[in-house]
């Protein structure tokens, strides 16, 4: 047996309330590793090409990797995976921080396959290896923090050692863009994975326990552990002293702005001149009351807030993080920081992404703007660019549904579509596109038109290079040597989400560190490179499940607005992104014909 | 046959699906003419002391009486009553404008009688005398503006000849202040009837016709009819230079302000200092943007405003009411009347009760004011008097039972009572309180504590001449001949709501101007005496069924602070109400024991 895994994957059919263990196939781990490679594994094995995102086969999977809950440093994490994402059609993906991820590892599991769906609304618990279905119709509708509580006293389990995932009432409602919280302000934000819940009637997940995994060799890894968190402490980005320990993810909007890459306005610009007043440093002079951090993380990049007065009022919340101020606050050229604060907090509360909920924000201005939404079908909502109160009241209605909020819980894609003016919506196969204006920032718009799960950042993360000089520097405006950086970066990533581990530690560590921990752990004989073929691995499964539901090259582009119209103004005025003219090269090192896999790179990476 | 009714009562029965018309009875009209009487003598007719109101057998009713619909001034209304409302446990009743009435019985019916829960959402239609029965899931979660545009759309008649009664989310959602809304701006608000329409799967009512009605003396009504038109266009109130006119109900926000009865912070003042910058005065000159009037009604008192700019703008909508200013406004210790606005309109989208909302808004609180909630069961909702941006919050959030919102969404009563703190919870008989302060307005303290629908104004207006001196002067202090007054003045409110007219028409005309104008239309032989006989019939048949829910003296009361606390500040500073000194006297003269009608009363009246 492999060392730092459960051993056990729980199996949930909620139509017949069947609950059965079943025990991971070593050689599956040792090729996907866990996390996200395990989830892709176990719904490949189960694959329909056909699969609608609210079928009752279309699998929901929660998995954590060797690394989740043992003495690493960031092994607070865990990755969701669906079958089919009801956002971009795409597979679905998303990973989150907090503790569930341990936990469910402390309560004896590696990973829940969860398939069917309820007649009645149900949760499930896994307390000490027992796991049991309750049917409790009385908890749906509740909000996150509301049922997060009432699920803690339930348990009767000590607190500090449990742990909810749920969905809020976004994914009661299949609002596409609604996400799986976990921990209260904890996300699996990105593809609609919330509204796949929702569709399954399952409202929670509850994990408690005390089974620590051992690892294979433990001095080895207390030696790579200490060298990892000497690179960690000793970072000027990951540090004690560093930019995301002090201001947070926020941290970022000052300096992206700077390089006339945060966008606004629905990336009509590409520059926001009232940046300074949501930034990371304003974030701590007038909201911030804490820090706090994921289970096991030595950066605590996370933060505590509160909005004392005036009509945003919140008592306390946690974040905002520098993709939700984008999102939220420039992109639709909302300034305060106040109504961020606040609109953050209801998507928290709701359960919805926000990035995907700011993208489809920005959208629904902009077709207002330029008279593509007539005015009746507002009915008397105010909805303007700059508007702090319209910005706001757009996530609690699009978590009900609430009048015009029908129509932001599409998404922006479908939201665009259904007024005749699909160019407005910014996202790549249906999926809001991040805080990165990849206009000036070319290996960031490879990654966002290539990334299997839609407008992704994080699954190829190349701004740290680009923007930051880490590990070296790459110039942001040159489409040289970007492909291979981006392919890395992915193949990395999937190594990272795999693991599991928090990809800010990439800032610090590279895959000599990633092997030496993992082989520690679970006794693998790793090393860089085989590593990075894992991860290579995992990003073509990914991508031939994709292209097996009919995606291709079509659909590995970027809006029009972003290859066509120049940046207008800032400090990188005239830039368009270049990915057009990257694309093919990508391809060919990618051992791919027009976005697919030839079979040669299937079979020499081991898919059927 | 009567003039003036169109002779027909559509029973509809929601289990079944079945639809049948009756024909009322002739001998029930001449005892209750219409509306309201007629509607509590349906109900009385099937009658169950052991009634619970999410029961399929809690009948829901709407009514229309002889006047509705005919050529009499304020002909616009209707009447909706339930066997037993959820919110005061007695009979649920409430009463509407707009121009849902009179289409109704254009379009063949009087009445509707709606019995039984649907399986799956339907909404019904009567178009040209046909009654139909919809299945549609898909309207159900819809706004009240989104489910009127779409059942418009959707009925294909003259949308200025079809008209739309339906719920909102809150109806749905069951609760207990939910409303039931008619013209997307008009509500039988009180009582909670939404939730027994959204118990019942019920989501709109679509009506349309052509059937105008005949009356019974044509030149009589003409005469009578003219004569009355004449008395409301040279009332100072009702006239086209009157202050309903010119300023809306809300032209009494000052007015009532001045005698220190515009109560404030959940009735612990009976003044609010900044009335000002929420007066009828301050709504022309900020927020107006037009009147409306209900069908039929030469006094036009309804406002069309929006709020152009900051946290609370809103394109169009219409109000507020004086009710609402006060409800959501001073007694929730806010003085912006943008807000209010707001928050009106959230009532109006979602189907709310705004003096309901705005009393349990105040008496939460007041409840977090005196510590009585745990912040915690506020997960981070910062909620206070005087805070524009909480009062808001709550009304979408109570709408959708969204985290603290489950709890607003019980009123006031139950709410206080889950915090073991009933005596915050202003209300009689479970309904909150109007916008008269009764410590220094001895008559209004009376109707609200015997009104058989709990905390109620305006089944026994005694506004007018305690505080304007219409028809005469009633000293407001003075408990002198306030029983006496009270009781006319629900006796005649009876009638009005039976007949049905417009309470307003009451500052310009009185029993001889009903009497006759009735007499026209139906042909019956009335007189002063013999109508107000009608109206004491009608409110002695309320009255026995509550009785038989086992209601008596002991709901015949203010909150204590009403009786025990005097007025602290302001004009009428140090004042009680005397309803424990005038209630023995009232029940004398209404031939009562304990709030109990004697055998001999109910027989007199002809009531079982």
């Amino acid at each position: 047996m492999l060392g730092g895994y459960a051993g056990k994957i729980l199996d949930v059919d909620l139509e017949t309330g069947e609950l059965k263990d079943k025990m991971p196939d070593e050689e599956i781990l040792r090729r996907y590793i866990g996390g996200k490679g395990l989830g892709l594994k176990l719904i490949y094995d189960e694959f329909r090409d056909d699969m609608q995102p609210f079928d009752p086969d279309n699998l929901l999977v929660f998995s954590t990797g060797p690394a989740t809950g043992a003495r690493v440093p960031t092994s607070g994490r865990f990755h969701v995976l669906t079958s089919k994402s009801p956002l971009t059609g795409a597979v679905g993906s998303g990973n989150s921080g907090g503790k569930w991820g341990p936990y469910l590892k402390f309560a004896g599991y590696d990973a829940i396959v969860i398939r069917g769906i309820s007649e009645k609304p149900v949760y499930l618990t896994i307390i000490d290896g027992k796991a049991e279905l309750v049917e409790a119709p009385e908890i749906w509708g509740m909000t996150v923090p509301a049922v997060t509580e009432e699920l803690l006293n339930r348990a009767g389990t000590d607190p500090k050692k449990t742990s909810i995932a749920c969905i809020g009432p976004a994914g009661e409602n299949l609002s596409l863009i609604s996400c799986i919280m976990n921990d209260e302000y904890r996300a699996a934000g990105r593809t609609g994975s919330g509204a796949v819940m929702g569709s399954k009637k399952l409202k929670a997940i509850v994990v408690s326990g005390n089974q620590r995994q051992k690892s294979a060799n433990p001095e080895m890894l207390a030696e790579k552990v200490a060298e990892s968190m000497s690179l960690i402490r000793e970072n000027p980005v990951t540090g004690p002293k560093g930019g995301l320990h002090v201001y947070g993810t926020a941290v970022l909007v000052n300096i992206v702005n700077a390089h006339g890459a945060y966008s606004s306005r629905n990336f009509q610009q590409s520059y926001f001149p009232e940046a300074d007043e949501q930034s990371g440093e304003k974030l701590a002079e007038s909201y911030l009351t804490g820090t706090t951090g994921c289970w096991g993380c030595p950066i605590v990049c996370g933060r505590k807030s509160f909005v004392p007065d005036g009509p945003f009022s919140v008592k306390y919340t946690e974040g905002p993080e520098y993709e939700t101020i984008f999102a939220l606050g420039s992109n639709c050229g909302v300034k305060e920081l106040d109504a961020v604060i606040k609109a953050n907090h209801f998507c928290n509360e709701f359960g919805i992404d926000t990035i995907s909920m700011g993208g489809t924000i920005a959208c629904a201005m902009e077709l207002v703007e330029k008279g593509k939404i007539p005015e009746e079908k507002l009915l008397g909502f105010n909805l303007r660019f700059g508007d702090p109160g319209a910005m706001v009241e757009c996530v609690w209605r699009a978590a009900y549904k609430a009048g015009f909020g029908a129509d932001l819980a599409l998404g922006s894609r479908k939201l665009a579509e259904k007024y005749q003016a699909p160019e407005y919506a910014i996202n790549v196969k249906g999926m809001e596109l991040p805080a990165y204006d990849p206009r000036p920032i070319q290996g960031i718009g490879l990654e966002y038109a290539t990334s299997n799960r839609g407008g992704d950042h994080v699954y190829g993360y190349t701004i740290p290079s680009e923007l930051l000089g880490i590990p070296e520097k790459r110039d942001p405006y040159s489409t040289e040597g970007k492909p291979e950086w981006t392919i890395f970066m992915q193949d990395l990533g999937s190594v990272i989400n795999s693991s599991v581990i928090c990809l800010f530690t990439s800032f610090a560590l590279g895959l000599p560190q990633y092997a030496g921990m993992l082989q520690a752990i679970t006794g693998m004989e790793l090393d860089p490179e085989k590593l990075l073929k894992i991860g290579e691995r995992i990003t073509n499964l990914e991508r031939h499940m994709n292209n097996r539901y009919g995606f291709n090259r079509v659909q590995d582009a970027l809006p029009k607005r972003l290859t066509a119209e120049p940046t207008p103004a800032g400090p990188s005025r005239g830039q368009v992104s270049h990915v057009p003219e990257m694309i093919d090269k990508y391809y060919e090192l990618r051992g791919w014909i027009d976005g697919v896999p030839t079979e040669e790179k299937l079979k020499e990476l081991g898919i059927a």
